[in-house]
């Protein structure tokens, strides 16, 4: 059963290329910190603060692509850890179908707080996350 | 009439944050270089290179996100110039129809290597870029 985190902190290191985001779970005490790019890092933080651009970028392009093609993102969800790597999907309804877009979790929490759906982690990939 | 473009040189300079990339005309001599960040420049260059990931990367995810909702994705276009800032859209046929979606152009490039797919530009934003 996926369990629902919120984007609790992006801690931006100017001196380093890796950023990290942490998660929170909804309902509980448990969180996930992911690593990621700077550009996604950032990207996530204007997001978060709601600057606004004169052309989309590329995350308001990826939710602009999904809405102009019919489909409504549902949720994000973190589904996999494998070898210290997490994986993630945008799932999308189109057409009554429900579409897994398989994308680094870096980019589902940007198109999550773009689009403002909620953020999803298997059980097993929260458990796993907290053993390593 | 739009004007087949190819992507002729990315200059990766590792001292400033803006990057350039060199668009030459298909069947001509004129060439469009666009500044664009170093985000986008290094995505262009890593699909270029045809550099595999095990996850897919941010322009992989926004060309799988269209074909995985039925959408096939024609060309690029640069179809405006206003204030020194370059304007594009990706075009997409779904169902028959075409959609146009907004982006930058440094996102269009990327798509349209990714996507192998040609990339176009408006006459009148050619000789503008030209005559600045």
């Amino acid at each position: 059963m996926p369990i629902q985190l919120e984007l609790k902190r992006i801690i931006i290191n100017e001196i380093d290329e890796d950023q990290v985001i942490v998660l929170n779970e909804v309902d509980g005490e448990r969180s996930l910190p992911i690593v990621i790019g700077q550009f996604e890092a950032v990207s996530i933080d204007r997001r978060v603060k709601q600057l606004s651009t004169p052309r989309p970028l590329t995350h308001d392009l990826i939710v602009n692509a999904i809405e102009l093609s019919g489909g409504e993102i549902q949720d994000v969800l973190i589904n996999d850890l494998r070898e210290h790597t997490y994986f993630a999907q945008l799932r999308v309804r189109q057409a009554g179908e429900l579409i897994e877009i398989d994308c680094r979790p870096s980019d589902a929490v940007a198109v999550a707080v773009t689009a403002r759906v909620p953020i999803y982690v298997n059980e097993s990939v929260l458990g796993d996350a907290l053993d390593e």
